[in-house]
């Protein structure tokens, strides 16, 4: 069990790695300055939800530093190839170089598209993400993975550009929206899932304070999650092998998503609808594995509403998955579990597992 | 001296490594094959001059292979946004996976493009270069740089992307207009300048012969500006200390292209007259150092015109460095030689030494 004061590390060997660090927003300078970043000219991306909240704290924050601030409209549509050149074009006039940090503040739209702009302004500035959401402080902003989405599907344009710097400030999460705490609740359970049965029993225990976002309870639940997708991303910087563990569900997920009609649920909201899918296909290859307890556990995940209300067939979710970006010559692979916190990745899917999977989620 | 036979390896250490290898077009299959690429889908960019005379022979020795071919309006124009995204258009909905390669076949303009495609698709498809033009060649296929334009100014979007392998058949060259194989002189003369007395020598005997675009002579020519290339990057892959010596002429040169306009000059002919801007400056802060054999080699690269017909004054020049992705918090940095094959950087650099340096180009 990770102690919740230390800063996460995310350690790719050969010295390359960076730190987390667990602190108010107000200490934002301090931690730019730590991690080697002098000041100057930076850049401040973040969205209309966030910055009537936190742009203010965030810039006072920034003292000397001189950012240029790009306020872009909230929500996915945001992750797109507009947005992005709208941040070209604002901040290449502006008198930077090669040492101007971008600065994510936001969620995951924001962290991706601002990651993405960072990794490809100048062939790359220095990155530095403050996730205000939950998604963002468990999931999005460790481990590099940055870009937009396209017409034919999700995050299909994109790279790897890790960050100098993640600045978490768990406070921020207060002020959350249900819908999208909720929604990070269901990575925060697949973190645990895949990798930690301690996690799982401390979830378990702890989750109706984790609903009332008691503080202390958020705040050792996001550093034990961030530990463990650090430790994943760190042993598999590229997703050429462990890594793709952290899609458990996501298959599933990202049909959802793409049939139901991006922003019908959230990303999370999908993950947890596709855990479902995913947890009864695990019980199908592995019937040996007693998944109730766990699919109680997912099933605690506030969600919206099912897919049977939705009219959605399972012949479009089945179509819709073959534009995974994990599919090889187009064979489909699945994160399965064959015990708590004991993940692979399989193409050994029949297409009556895949259905009774579906099935699961309807349900 | 290196064998003009052998495969030029590109190596990062570590194990990260790629092969530029020397053989006909009509090989492309094996190449790729021995590359651990499996047949399949793979992607052709091309653009309307070298599709007419390459890309049947192209295609033709791609044998199995099922291309996705894009074929992109010749010109630095095509290094936009705009074609970017039709290339995502193109290959998105056309059932690729992250096997599956991205044939640059083409000059500069294509493998930047093509390049930064395969960066950004799907986080990374493999990346493969048939260079078809001198500079491409010697130069820009090889070191993993990518990008396009903005109005701001050249290559100021992209990233590194080191290329699977590259194929370099040099009997392509032989159909280049003059106008490119000049200008890929420039940066073949500027790798002798940088890091190589011997190759120097060798250019100053057989020029003759390499303005005759004598067979063997140029693929030596090419196989040993390439070997130069290859070491060089292999040191320093994100350009962050040696590698920055490459860009010898080019921060004089970049300006010229900007103040001229782009497309009045091509790459090789600003660098070209940038070298002799840069040649001057060396002179200047190495007195001791006799530029006046070298500088007559650099005059021997065929340039179509001197800024002074072209009514741009230095101060505008002198603006328009600024812009230089070099630049760090406002200083400027140059690459300068303080003997034969000895380049650095620095930013010991007054602005009379600027101004003297420009007016060597106009002369």
């Amino acid at each position: 069990m990770p102690r919740s004061g230390d800063a996460v590390r995310v350690d790719f060997g050969s010295g390359r790695c960076y730190d987390m660090r667990f602190a108010p927003l107000a200490a934002l300078d301090a931690l730019l300055t730590d991690a080697g970043l002098r000041r100057g000219r930076c850049v401040v991306v973040t969205d209309g939800n966030v910055s009537g909240r936190w742009l203010g704290p965030a810039t006072g924050a920034l003292g000397d530093w001189d950012p240029v601030i790009i306020v872009l409209p909230a929500g996915e549509e945001t992750k797109s190839a507009a947005a992005l050149h709208k941040i070209y074009d604002a901040v290449l006039p502006a008198g930077i170089d090669r040492q101007t940090p971008v600065i994510a503040l936001g969620g995951g739209v924001v962290g991706d598209l601002a990651g993405f702009a960072a990794a490809t302004l100048l062939r790359g500035l220095p990155l530095v993400h403050v996730p205000t959401s939950l998604i963002a402080q468990v999931d999005s902003a460790i481990g590099g993975k940055v870009g937009i989405n396209h017409a034919v599907g999700k995050n299909l344009i994109g790279t790897f550009c890790q960050p100098r710097l993640v600045c978490v400030d768990t406070a921020v999460l207060q002020t959350l929206p249900a819908l999208e705490w909720n929604s990070g609740l269901a990575e925060v359970v697949k973190h645990a899932l895949i990798a930690d049965p301690t996690f799982m029993a401390f979830l378990d225990v702890a989750w109706e304070h984790i609903l009332a976002r008691d503080a202390p309870t958020i705040r050792r639940m996001v550093h034990w999650a961030a530990s463990i997708k650090a430790a994943v991303v760190g042993q598999d910087e590229r997703e050429q092998g462990r890594r793709a563990i952290l899609n458990f569900g996501h298959t599933f997920g990202h049909a959802i998503e793409r049939v139901a009609g991006y922003g019908a649920y959230t990303h999370g909201e999908a993950v947890a609808l596709g855990m479902r899918a995913a947890l009864t296909l695990s019980s199908r290859l592995h019937p040996d594995y007693c998944t109730r307890q766990v699919m109680a556990l997912v099933k605690r995940i506030p969600v919206r509403f099912s897919l049977s209300s939705q009219g959605i067939c399972v012949d479009a979710l089945m179509d819709a998955m073959r534009y995974d970006k994990k599919v090889q010559r187009g064979v489909m692979r699945f994160v399965v579990l064959c015990g708590d916190g004991q993940a692979y990745v399989t193409d050994q899917v029949s297409r009556d597992d895949l259905s009774a999977a579906w099935a699961a989620a309807f349900r």
